[in-house]
């Protein structure tokens, strides 16, 4: 922490902010320059805010030095973190796509997509039994029936499966039909979600809220991670902006910032990150090529029938066409789409 | 819903998406332009979404016409709607001040506090329990200890308090100790939350989601209300933008435009709408000027120690000068703040 | 300007960074934390940029302590400035309302609206001869025709009159005509621009640009100050956000931000802040109390034809009605807007 | 445009209307719902604004339907246009790269940049030598001796020049320069400059203003084009947002919405789209994986000591590394960076 003292402070508060820091067991550090005072807190910042010391007469600011999140931080561990499901590495050499429908809506809508997406190359299903909507009066998800569906298409076709959870209660509910449990992004700062998906060992795919910056988005990921639970992989799925074209604006600058910052798996939602399917597969292969560590994608096999978010579901055609895009951005960046390739693992480079 | 044909769009498409709205229960009306056709759906159109039609083959697009909420509208009623707690009337003539601490800290505190803003001319206690933070090394909240203190401050002080519910199992014993439900900004479209605070009969102060819409925001209530409890009260708390000079954006636009959208009532919180205790009373005048029914105001007796929010908290001699202010514009616009002045009410213009 | 060094930065890389602030002029101050090394630069740090020390071995970011901005700044400068024109104070207790239509369309059309207004009690008129707009198939302005229909109405009414200027050329031209030389949202970056006003000595109302920070705003100024004008009005006319419910968001915080930071009058624009007349007089009141020192409002007398803007212009009716409002807001804290008035000027509060 | 009447609207009102739409040349289609009325506008509705019905008795809302932009418009010229320019074609199979410093500094910045860009694999040379800078105490640029640099450098290296022109009166001189006029991002909606760039007959890079929507970017694009000179070439460069990992955000989303919407070449930025150097590669890989035509990137030959733009400019050796790793990418959606490559041009798909 650095705390500017306002032009003109006194020397007595100076010494107050001094005696302040000094109070809360850091040591403070007085740079006296021309046209202010520059006070640095020695000592770990983590737990307290700028706020703190902005109060104190004569302050002009407090200015936060570190990031706030530790377990999260690369600084802490500098290596990727790998999650393992069921065979399949995620934030590894390979790149994961999770794909599927949005709701779930019948047994013949699933399986048909799943699939589909299997088929494909896909390597995790996906798809929501509890949905939240903005509109009370809109399919709200088949709930429970859904999770059963999902449990289903999981043993007949051997694909792992994602799955939204909404409120804490229904989380050991969840856990029990899903290999990974998503936390979407309008609970990205349920607290109480994040703990409760914490207690409990199954890996974690967060979801950026739209209103969310990346910082934040690695404190919802310490939520988790605090709580004991380190299978935590972070989702980019656009951001709200002014502009109105697309549904949200898919933030690439997030992928390489995210890798950057945090050891955690990094994946894409191009379909929420636009909003329109057209622009999926140029989104996803844009994410590919930024880094990201997998997709996450919404394939149906009739978008015009879809209970939700037809708009931006692909058909299992344009999803198979997309994956095959995908893979040769891949291969064009040292990784790869499928498990039997036997191609070099060599980072694109260092810096990159 | 109107929906737009694509430039060139044959007959058969035309007629594909006429069938589709016949499907549905709509009535179509098709309108033959130079370069588009367009098709109007007649019928009611807010459980659909636009995105049904926009997959048909030949559709550009299509565009709600009607508001998606109906409970919160004020079509569906016209008069501004009252919420009556002990003998405080909100969304009437008189302008309510909630004031009160960020988080319950202490008994010292929180008692301190109450008796200052109630002197001061406060109508409403509010304090935090249970507290949402970005943070998880953060404060958290008194909890249940959070929840006795502020009703011994409700007794002694024969205020009634509004204090924040963050999970849906809390809500029943939050509502055994709250006058009001406070659903947080982090919170709003938390759904399950939402329909949970609709189940009880308390009044309820739904707050704005940062980076949420006024129609998002009427959403949000649309689903309280739908599960039968009408007194819920919108709140106003700052959006978040691209400008960094201050914690959020307080849109006073917001403001006139809830009034004129919905017959709830509309509360202001300039504290966390700027994030700094010396702009809060220039927005707080803004605000009733504006239009607001009420105001909600974090006030602590000693802002530099608070355990959150210092930053944006009056003291309560502030406070008192503020509250001043307040009751003169109040009056300026033919309101007041005190139950006991007997000045006419005249809605300022008619179109106001 | 504080530098904070990566975890881990090496003696060598500090020792490279404290050479390379010497070599610069400045006096570096070093602080060794826990964590990282802190780094404060002494100097005045305006004229350089942080990115200069961010790219230096070893460096995590460097950090700007003063606001960028002298000439405009309140440290600088720490009574208000008051503008006169024609007998017109700006920026002192007098409350000033600009109105009048968006673009001069014909003498009947000017001359109506101008009587209006000012019969109303509006002290400047405005009106646009050069206008920018989006589409380059719009109405571009009457150009020099609409400037001598403004002298005409300025002559006429004795009415200072504020009017836009788009590029350097056309400075000298219009300051003939013009008592105010506007420069417009699109145009605040300008620098071509803002040096060719700063030129003259004619004062300016610059506007805020609609992505532009209350920063970047203060930074224009000062390039119209530099050039030796310092007669700069700046305005806040709405920002461009993520809500769709009205044209641009009012940012409010923006006027008591503004007040605190410059010694400029701080002029408020409803008209394009709202983008709808009804909400129009609710900001304009809210603005008031929040304390600008003026309005600048479009008014036209028969909105549904008005080549541009027609949705954001009051009716004559109306803007009396509006300005009837102002005028006891005003007073409510201590302001008029009249220049008979023989109220006390006491400031509302020192910290407001 | 669809004009919505409000619910309730008399007889008399939607009679007001139709003729208010018939006055204007159009052809009013009328569809009575249940809960409103609908009156199509039938005819080109372009040169006419929504709000010219919304202010007339009785409508709640009036709704463009068609893009307000006709000659950038893929519908009016459904393919693509090649921008040519010494040799080089953009906008065709191959992906262009334009780099080179942000300001020209000095003959031996611009010499050993240069030629450090030329041999990495660089079709054409960017340098300012008119600087738009937010501070007027910042570095403005050589002026005329930084285009008698380029013109060296581009003899030299036989390298066509790109270069911002800012205000009209220096367009004529900088088109002497220039092989391409860049119009940067500050003067996007600065209609003098866009017409003047507009009548003479030179390439144009028009960079996206931060604030500004693609349908703003493409009326811009239209103020060109309508002065008769084809040879526009629209840039993503990066847009205002609340996160503040980054200068600005990329804008992803919009690399495959303009290549649908228009026929323009569509270039990427990601040095401003990033701020950041480390991020720029990742970027530049996505902004091609998505389907851009081309970069401009910033390189400096020692961006530790650059008079602007240090921090987002990457070394020669990084770019060298950059273009590989481009090339790669550019040839896995079957596109090319070199004029030698034979490889056959087969677009992705056709839907990408």
């Amino acid at each position: 922490m650095v705390i500017v003292m306002k032009h003109g402070a006194t020397a007595e508060e100076i010494a107050g902010v001094i005696q302040h820091v000094e109070s809360l067991g850091f040591k403070p550090h007085v740079s006296r320059g021309e046209e202010c005072t520059i006070i640095g807190v020695i000592g770990d910042e983590r737990p307290i805010e700028p706020e703190h010391f902005e109060l104190c007469a004569g302050v002009e600011r407090a200015i936060r030095i570190l990031h706030p999140f530790k377990l999260a931080s690369r600084d802490f561990h500098p290596d990727d973190s790998v999650v393992k499901i069921n065979g399949v590495s995620i934030g590894a050499r390979q790149v994961i796509v999770m794909a599927g429908p949005c709701s779930v809506e019948s047994r013949e809508q699933l399986m048909e997509t799943a699939a589909a997406v299997k088929e494909a190359g896909a390597h995790i299903l996906r798809g929501g039994a509890f949905k939240p909507r903005t509109s009370p009066y809109a399919f709200q998800g088949l709930g429970l029936k859904g999770l059963e569906l999902l449990r289903e298409a999981r043993e007949q076709l051997d694909l792992p499966i994602v799955t939204e959870v909404m409120s804490p209660q229904e989380v050991t509910l969840v856990a029990q039909y899903a290999d990974i449990l998503q936390v979407g992004a309008r609970n990205m700062e349920n607290s109480a979600l994040l703990r409760a998906v914490g207690e409990i060992q199954k890996p974690v795919l967060l979801k950026r809220g739209k209103m969310s910056t990346v910082e934040e988005l690695l404190m919802a990921a310490e939520y988790i991670l605090a709580q004991g639970n380190p299978r935590v992989m972070v989702c980019e799925r656009g951001i709200r902006t002014f502009e109105t074209a697309t549904r949200n604006t898919f933030d690439i600058n997030a992928i390489p910032v995210l890798k950057s910052l945090t050891h955690l798996p990094v994946i894409a939602d191009p379909s929420h990150g636009t909003g329109k399917w057209e622009l999926v597969p140029a989104v996803a292969r844009a994410a590919i090529a930024a880094g990201a560590d997998g997709l996450l994608v919404e394939v149906h096999h009739d978008p015009a029938h879809a209970l939700s978010d037809g708009a931006q579901s692909l058909t299992p055609d344009h999803f198979a066409r997309m994956i095959a895009d995908v893979r040769r951005i891949a291969e064009a960046i040292g990784r790869t789409t499928c498990n039997r390739c036997a191609m070099q693992w060599s980072r694109l480079s260092a810096w990159a």
